[in-house]
Parts: structure tokens; C-alpha cells; sequence
């Protein structure tokens, strides 16, 4: 293995920068309907991608893809496969929510004029990866972590991206000729947005609470209930 | 379900916003043995659990939980139940890799005045999450978000972190004290550096390379081979 150290002084964050990363962190949202139609050029699509290409993977895996889908065909597609998962998973919830349920609009994949899939393919690295020995999941956290790069870099762009997780992964790998040994991690849709929550829509539209949180940190061990 | 909007003018970023969040993404770096003893303060520690707590979640289900682990006793077991682990994977690679492999360090248990340990509780929302009707995983990568944001957010306090994967772990529920029903998503080490290294350090160690970004795009559809 070379020698070379490669390590540097640690670049320091001035604490403007690092209110800037915080303001990216806290003001991110999770957009489903204010999408504006400009397109998003090229340069900036790529700097997104760069973004999710230098999160972190496990034995340096980078075991994603990014598929960025404009062509409204395709869109509408992935759009009607959504609806039909939609309807099921409305008919999961309590009378009494579905009616809420139902009024929630939770995806932008028409109206978002990019929308793009990150998948995993959990054979790059061979058989045995650095890391993933002990934890089978390791490389779709890895391509999670690409996809909160890329939000929180879309943000910072003046771009809003929604999640869109109701469907199922057949009719989107069918759709977009996906095989069947690479896994679906994301659907996002991004487009500029010029007005946004300023909490999460769920609260806001009162489907859930923030929980508070003091009750969610332990310390040394487990202090909660079993 | 209330009819106030709360939508508000999206906060935008100026250039040098903008660059403090890339600036984020691109040096941080999965810490192993670059830590300092210093402390990492209380209110520190807590804006790195605001950023996670502020990630986005599935539902809003907000499934994580947060074990600071400071004791050094803890420590211990957790760095014994590594090696452990960490033996039997040496013994997975092919022998033309595992010197190499030894030689790695991957950990930083002990010499991290910080570890956290991240968990996901998979029945937080409810038998019918919001989101997670299709993708059961839905709640694990929303807690893996989390990790990302605490992990921008360290790098920009001038703290290095490492996710630490390999584990069994039944070794490190019982240390902890976790649940059954509870998910472990991350275990990791966290400290002030004064130096990071300029590249991956799987990379700069010769294990592996960054993969060209251009070859992991498609578009409107996969576009590699099956």
C-alpha cells in the first residue's frame, strides 16, 4: 500500500459557513407541490451529482447510479404507477384518516420538471466489501447518504426535492429498464421553488407532531423503555 | 385538518452560502484516527442533534434515537466487540488482501471522546406509516439521513466522525442495553481534528478508487448493462 499521508491541516468553516450548512440543514423541506417549471440547467445538475457522488460509502463502494429523467412520457408513467400504489396505501389507513389522507398532495413527479432515481448495485464492490461484512444494508445507506448530499446541495441551490416512496419497485424498474439485481433506494423530484414550509408539511397540515427532542438522547446506554 | 398554508418565501443562499455547503460535503471525511481528546462541549453536541433531528423522515416518524457515549468503560466493550467482528472479516477477504486489510484501521472507539449511537424504532408511527407503505426500509433511511446531517454538521464545528459497521449487532444491544425491537442504523466516533485527510482514505490508501461520475449517469432510463 503507498506511504503517502495525504493528510492536510483540516480546512476550517468560518462560523458563517457553518451557519450557512446549518441553514441548509434546518430550512430543507420536503417539496412536493411548489415546484416551478424553469428547468434546471445542466452545470447545476451536475453540481447535485457531485454533491451525492462525494457522500461517504462503505470500503469505498459508490455503489450508486443517478438516472435523471425529464421526458414527460416517462414521467407520466412513473406518475400513474404512483397512483395506482397510492390508492392501496390509502386504503391501509383508518376510516378516519383517509380522508386526510387522501387531501395530502405527496409527490411532484408531473410537475417537478427533473425527477431522479438513485439506485444501489449492491455487486460493485464483489463479494466481500470493507465494511458491509457485519451489516448487509451498509451499501443502501451509503446511497441514502448520496441522496441527503444531494438535498441538502439542492437547497443550497435554490432547488426543492420531494422523496416519493409509494410505489412499487416493479412497475418503476419496468418503467425505466432497471434490472432486477440493482435496488431502488430513491424517486426524488426537483425543481426551483420560490416559496416553501416553514415547518415540515406534515405539521403544518397537522398529520404529526415534531417530536421533542430530549426524549430521543440517551446517555452511555439505552434509557428508554423495552 | 387546518387550512393554514405557512408557506413562506423560500430563504434563498448567497454565493458564499452556497460554497460553505459544498465546502461541507466535499472535505468531510469518515474519520478513523485523526481525533483529538478534547471534549466536544454540551451545546456542541446538541446543534449536532438538532441537524440530525431536523433530517428528513418518512411519514415525519422521526423513528431515531441518540446514545451520546462518553464512559470509557462502554468504550471498551464496544472497541473488544469490534475486534471481535473485525478478526472475522480480516478472514473474509481473499490472503493477497488481508495484510492490507489488517492494516487498516477502521475504528476510533477508544481514542473519540464521543461515540453516538443511532438507532431506528421501527414501529414508532404506528403499524401504518405514512410513506413507508411500499418501502418498509422507508423509516431506517430516513434515520440514515439523520446521520448525514449530524455528520455536515460536525465537519463544519471542526469535528471529525467515522461510521463504524462492523459489528455484531446482538454485541452491541447487549452493551447498550438496546431493545430487541430496536434497529441499530449507525455507531459512531466523533472528535475535534486538526487534520483531515485531502481524499477518501480508502483512496489515498491504495484499497480502491473514485469511479468516474460521468459512467454512473443515465438518462430517462438504465442505460448499463443487466
Amino acid at each position: 500500500m503507498p506511504k503517502t499521508s495525504a493528510l492536510a491541516p483540516a480546512v476550517s468553516f468560518s462560523s458563517s459557513e457553518r451557519d450557512a450548512v446549518y441553514k441548509a440543514i434546518f430550512t430543507r423541506r420536503d417539496v412536493r407541490d411548489q415546484f416551478l417549471p424553469d428547468p434546471v440547467p445542466d452545470d447545476v445538475v451536475r453540481r447535485l451529482l457531485e454533491a451525492a457522488h462525494n457522500a461517504p460509502s462503505v470500503g469505498f463502494m459508490q455503489p450508486w447510479n443517478f438516472i435523471t429523467i425529464r421526458d414527460q412520457a416517462v414521467r407520466e408513467k412513473v406518475a400513474q404507477a404512483f397512483g395506482r400504489a397510492n390508492a392501496e396505501a390509502a386504503a391501509l389507513f383508518p376510516e378516519e384518516r383517509q380522508y386526510d389522507y387522501k387531501s395530502l398532495k405527496l409527490e411532484g413527479i408531473r410537475k417537478a420538471p427533473l425527477n431522479i432515481c438513485v439506485t444501489c448495485d449492491r455487486e460493485r464492490g464483489g463479494k466481500v466489501v470493507l465494511g458491509r461484512t457485519h451489516n448487509a444494508s451498509m451499501d443502501l445507506y451509503s446511497t441514502v447518504c448520496a441522496v441527503q448530499n444531494l438535498w441538502l446541495a439542492a437547497r443550497a441551490e435554490g432547488i426543492g426535492m420531494g422523496w416519493v416512496s409509494i410505489f412499487h419497485d416493479a412497475d418503476l424498474k419496468a418503467i425505466l429498464g432497471i434490472p432486477d439485481r440493482i435496488e431502488i433506494v430513491a424517486y426524488l423530484c426537483l425543481g426551483y421553488v420560490d416559496e416553501l414550509y416553514e415547518r415540515p408539511e406534515l405539521e403544518v397540515k397537522g398529520w404529526t407532531r415534531r417530536l421533542p427532542l430530549d426524549a430521543l438522547i440517551f446517555e452511555d446506554r439505552w434509557q428508554g423503555g423495552a
